[in-house]
């Protein structure tokens, strides 16, 4: 499978990491050999139809920030545009940044990629929050596969799991902490009865907030995984305007205290049912599987048969992401063999 | 898909309830028609290749308490080995008791199924615990499907989950609660500082425990899950006997609020890893996904990219059991279009 990824920061770089520990063992368990012809960043891009070594590629990307530093291979000044109308490959994986204003360039870059007839992984949530329909639609139409388990809770895997490991049921709604960043700060708070400004700053100097922490905190990623579960798991047809959104920034430690003193936690919680779609705090018992502490993420999935079902799992981290990614292609391998 | 269900008590009688609602919907969703051709208890069966009606069968079986009394078509005497040489069918679901001594008749039962190249789905442990290899290579050879989701945790997915959705991911160890009959008794005893041979009453009273609750307790149910686990998903090859067992029957009151100071809970704890398979008491701490409540079951998979995931669902019930064997026929009819 010759594959094309456009985007080289943690996730991208997750990727390449991924290939160069298991392209063997995937070899040999999946029949599926993955071969990097191509790969851009913001300033350039590397190409080679003989397939980019991913080791030299990631000290390349670290030595100079630049993959059109590759030796030999690099173009500079090549966009991911530029690549989809030159290369030749079977899967796109896109994990640019997310842009929650229109989505782009990401979603150019998988609609071009559907419309020749190639399949696309992504991580991407801003597409997908925005416009899950039209790219849906666009690889049915194209007979393309377009999977995304990587844009909703990282390593927690929640849409293949609904897909799949859970065919015979129907989900009738989805209940979850979307966001590790709140997640963390709310326990801490919880454990050491500190103010929320106190708790972010701690955040961000361990690297679990952003210095701009705005999406995280005000629930803003966590409605992008709401629009995405609702469209992709219950078949709604919903956008990121569709979701009441409140966000952790007015939650006091007084409030946490109280609750704790009635055996519950306070956890920002996505909701996804026919009925409702909002990301806001409230109330878990302290038995439940919401009261995960950390940055992990978890969502139950209200089932008709199975009753609930809970996944819990990483919401972040390159690795962990790209392992979901991992998992997609390792699915688009053996659908594309079943044809 | 023309099925055949031997034993017909709880999970049995769900299998039917499920198909009765659901029919139409996986008709529709997989383009899958679920026919019932036979079904057999211990007392006798009913055969129709026109199809049994669910409904029907069990308002028989409720009534009479034998499916041989299903109008026109029933046969009182016959067994399910008789039935295994005489009908026409696709896949046998397989769900006579639990037994860990021999795994008799359901290994006589799946086998005879797998070497005439038909498919298999159980939720029966028995036979799995004590020679999983001798099923998985009889299928192998004989190029058929053998599916066994509801054998472990019932509507906590695991098996698949591992193997289709973590298909990216090595799995390193398993750890999990595997048994909610303890995992209600421990959760009591730590709520109402009760002792062990009151909540185990309490339990018994709920219908939560059995008559006879030594399998559960003793850890003998978990046990035969971790066998199952170890040779399904981490490909070792090993028995019931490799297994080092210690139930919960010595948990005083006292050491669980021990324990409770200092943040911690005790669970009867699984665990599958290729230094070590035992089912025996353990500390988990007050906020890990460990520390669920009631009858819950939850598996954490410690993987070599994805870090920890953690699934957490029913570990029993009737219509939930049959939830996973329906996930599992949906599975086979997949590959069966796909070949």
């Amino acid at each position: 499978m010759r594959i094309c990824i456009i985007g080289f920061g943690s996730v991208g770089q997750g990727v390449a990491r991924v290939f160069h520990m298991k392209r063997n063992r995937i070899k040999k368990d999946y029949d599926l050999d993955l071969q990097i012809v191509a790969v851009a960043d913001s300033e350039g891009a590397v190409i080679s139809e003989d397939g980019i070594n991913p080791a030299l590629l990631l000290e390349t990307k670290q030595n100079t920030g630049r993959v059109s530093d590759y030796p030999d291979y690099g173009f500079s000044g090549v966009t991911g545009v530029d690549l989809l109308d030159t290369i030749d490959y079977d899967c796109l994986v896109e994990v640019t940044p997310t842009n929650i204003c229109d989505g782009e360039p990401a979603r150019s870059h998988m609609l071009k990629t559907m419309n020749t007839g190639r399949n696309v992984v992504t991580s991407n949530k801003g597409p997908l929050a925005l416009g899950f329909t039209e790219l849906r639609d666009t690889a049915q139409i194209n007979k393309v596969m377009f999977k995304y388990e990587a844009s909703v809770g990282g390593a927690m895997p929640i849409i293949n799991f609904a897909h799949e490991t859970l065919s015979g049921c129907e989900i009738k709604s989805i209940y979850g902490i979307l966001n590790g960043t709140t997640n963390y700060i709310l326990s801490r708070m919880a454990k050491e009865g500190s103010s929320y400004n106190q708790t972010l700053n701690e955040a961000k100097e361990m690297g679990i907030a952003e210095t701009d922490p705005t999406q995280d905190v005000e629930g803003e990623d966590a409605a992008c995984k709401v629009v995405i579960l609702a469209n992709s798991i219950m078949n709604m047809n919903v956008a990121y305007d569709d979701v009441i959104v409140k966000g952790i920034s007015q939650i006091t430690p007084e409030s946490i205290q109280l609750a704790k003193k009635e055996g519950y936690l306070i956890k920002l919680i996505g909701e996804v049912s026919q009925d409702s779609l909002e990301v806001s705090p409230r109330l878990v018992s302290e038995g439940s599987p919401f009261a995960v502490e950390g940055t992990l993420n978890v969502a139950t999935l209200k089932t008709d048969l199975a009753d609930d079902v809970t996944v819990v799992g990483k919401g972040a981290g390159s690795i962990e992401t790209a392992s979901a990614i991992l998992s997609d292609l390792i699915s688009i391998s053996k659908s594309m063999k079943n044809i």
